[in-house]
């Protein structure tokens, strides 16, 4: 019996704490062997598969050292299967499943990956295949997954997002001048990743974020300037998260927004926005602006959550112990109603996460002040605990593939 | 005996750790009364002055609390004192100072602040004032100090800077395709952080960093597409770190740039040549770029070098021992001609550091390989050890100064 696990989409902090759920939960229910695929379903056609060492991954502890590895270290990929499932490529995987002997299929990525899932799983139906149980899990920065309660790789940007504007706020602060200083935070079409920078300001003397502007928004170009002379009134440094997806409402930034698509998916890459709202603001008031946009680093950043580590992890396994029964299955996560966090987990079919997307409940947009609240008890307890990290020579140290697969990387 | 301490210009993670060595040797000294001045000399002007509780700032630890804090706790300035020693703002520092029996003026800054340092020292000397000695300690990011070995701040840039160039490799390297991501790192006219990136290459199989560019260097438009072009030979995905004063030299990427000044010393703002690099590579070699400004978070974050810090307290330290004797002076470190890294602690004359800057030695830059062996020697002692950060409920904590402050924040 042998499992395979690939990584696709955008990278998160804990998307490797996921695969090291997985293969540990592999050794322990005796799979032969454990395959893992380079640079997703892409690289599955390829044929760019390697082997776990079992020996190896469990005598160098390379669960504890995949926590600390920010960034699918696998590779990924943005490879859309065709819609027609009488394509060559799905009888070129199926032919490589069957050629090595693989049981379970495990995908983990968000819902563009989930979308491979259940394409799969369509085809698995139609030809009535029994040999392979092909499984999802989900991660995501940007906390778009509809179903599950949050998503895995979540709680770690936004842990690194409230640090840092801590740390912007620090450095803003220092000189006795009116500024406006714009960060630009990722999330997509989903405000979860920027509402989450809020947290910041809980039980602080003074606000961390003054403002804060979401895709979810309907404000005007006019009601940004009208909100930031109102803020000016309370402090001279402000500090505005924006959130990539953000746009006024008559669409001004929309008209000199340079549009560049990013992989198979065609998603607009939407970067920019701070720097529009900042030459805006400077050309209004006057004042010293700066956009500051967190960038890719708030996606592979190494200031990473114990709690959405260890859920991340046991994600992995529980989508491990599901395809060795079923296929077409994605484990989730979900809260319970209890006053103190408490998660437990079920299972949904992928089409009910493919291609689709979760936005912040109107209902919590209302003020800012509800959104503070409902976002800081939503979030709190996703950003607990700090994975320790490896340092050597003074330089971070993150795990090698090398360390723990068969024969080099030579492939399969 | 009364002593003052100011923070001046651009912060740095490790400012915190001088102000603690400075007021950790006051209380040894026994100084009556610790003051503190809010925004540099130009708060001082003002009145904003504070004094610190001695016993809260020992009983609660505020040295280590103040050692892990980025950013000048006490706010800065970008104040140029007039040439003309006969103007009034003079007198009405040397009133002030009279007036608080002010022995010890300790002003923490960078090459600007200096030229405070100095000017406040001949009038000093003009008007034969015995009562107040007036010192300087250094501090930057950008290493540009001249006279000393290194710079207080660099070290912790440095650390911060090479490791997030380890998470960026991480993430760029998930995708089977041809990139360019182009760092700019902070530095103004010296390299010295954007060639720190390269120590990321130091015992790794495969390269961090690719390609480098420097202020210092004399390279074209069309030597960087070459360059550029000979790196994908290697591999698919490449990172350069270009600093941010870098210009080609032909001026190809100066003719649309948009100059923008900052404070009083009249520094052009010098960010943006990354994206116009990006931009540029993407037209000419129709590949994926992408541009990532490091920001002022590589002056203000919380991954600080245990090295730099315990060397900023020191110069603080003897900051204010020199100060109790002397007047026109700054304490700088020197390194040992020694195997292991040793260093030695010297004062010099304000005027050899205020206003000047010292830039990476041309013998250094003669091959790419050449200036990687010879910043990793002079670096790697800096970047060792990190200063442990205090989180509570998932967010990092940074200590206030009320919390070591007499009555509150109410001015002298």
């Amino acid at each position: 019996m042998n499992c395979i696990i690939g990584q696709s989409g955008g990278p998160t902090s804990v998307i490797n704490s996921t695969l090291a759920g997985v293969i540990n939960e592999a050794i322990k229910n005796d799979f032969d062997k454990i395959y893992l695929m380079e640079n997703g379903i892409s690289g599955f056609c390829e044929g760019k598969i390697l082997e776990v060492d079992k020996e190896k991954f469990l005598n160098k502890n390379i669960s504890d050292k995949l926590k600390q590895r920010p960034a699918s270290i696998l590779g990924s990929c943005r490879f859309k299967l065709a819609e027609d499932l009488n394509d060559k490529i799905y009888e070129k995987i199926f032919d490589r499943i069957k050629k090595l002997n693989i049981r379970s299929f495990i995908y983990i990525g968000g819902n563009d990956s989930m979308d491979t899932v259940m394409k799969l799983n369509k085809y698995i139906s139609k030809h009535d295949i029994k040999e392979v149980n092909i499984i999802g899990i989900p991660k995501t920065i940007d906390n778009d997954l509809c179903e599950i309660d949050h998503s895995p790789g979540f709680g770690s940007a936004a842990k690194y997002i409230i640090s840092t504007m801590n740390n912007i706020r620090a450095d803003i602060d220092i000189y006795n001048l009116n500024s406006v200083t714009i960060v630009e935070i990722m999330g997509r079409n989903a405000g979860w990743l920027a509402a989450s920078s809020l947290i910041s300001n809980i039980n602080r003397q003074k606000q961390i974020v003054n403002l804060l502007y979401l895709k979810e928004d309907k404000k005007s170009k006019d009601d940004i300037i009208k909100e930031i002379k109102e803020a000016f009134k309370e402090e001279k440094n402000l500090l505005i998260a924006v959130s990539e997806g953000f746009m006024d409402k008559d669409g001004y930034f929309e008209k000199e927004k340079e549009q560049s698509f990013d992989g198979g998916f065609n998603h607009p890459q939407l970067a920019g926005i701070a720097e529009k709202i900042s030459n805006f603001i400077h050309d209004e008031l006057s004042v010293k602006t700066r956009a500051i946009e967190l960038n890719i680093i708030q996606r592979t950043n190494t200031l990473i959550s114990e709690v959405d580590s260890n859920e991340a992890f046991e994600l992995g396994a529980r989508g491990l112990l599901i395809s060795m029964e079923k296929t077409n299955l994605i484990p989730i996560l979900k809260r319970k109603e209890s006053k103190e966090y408490e998660i437990y987990y079920e299972s949904v079919n992928p089409g009910l996460i493919a291609n689709k997307e979760k936005i912040i409940p109107e209902e919590w947009l209302v003020t800012r002040k509800k959104l503070q609240e409902k976002i800081t008890e939503y979030v709190s307890p996703l950003i607990q605990g700090e994975i320790h990290q490896e340092y050597e020579n003074g330089i971070i140290k993150f795990v090698n593939l090398d360390e723990f697969i068969k024969q080099g990387k030579n492939n399969v």
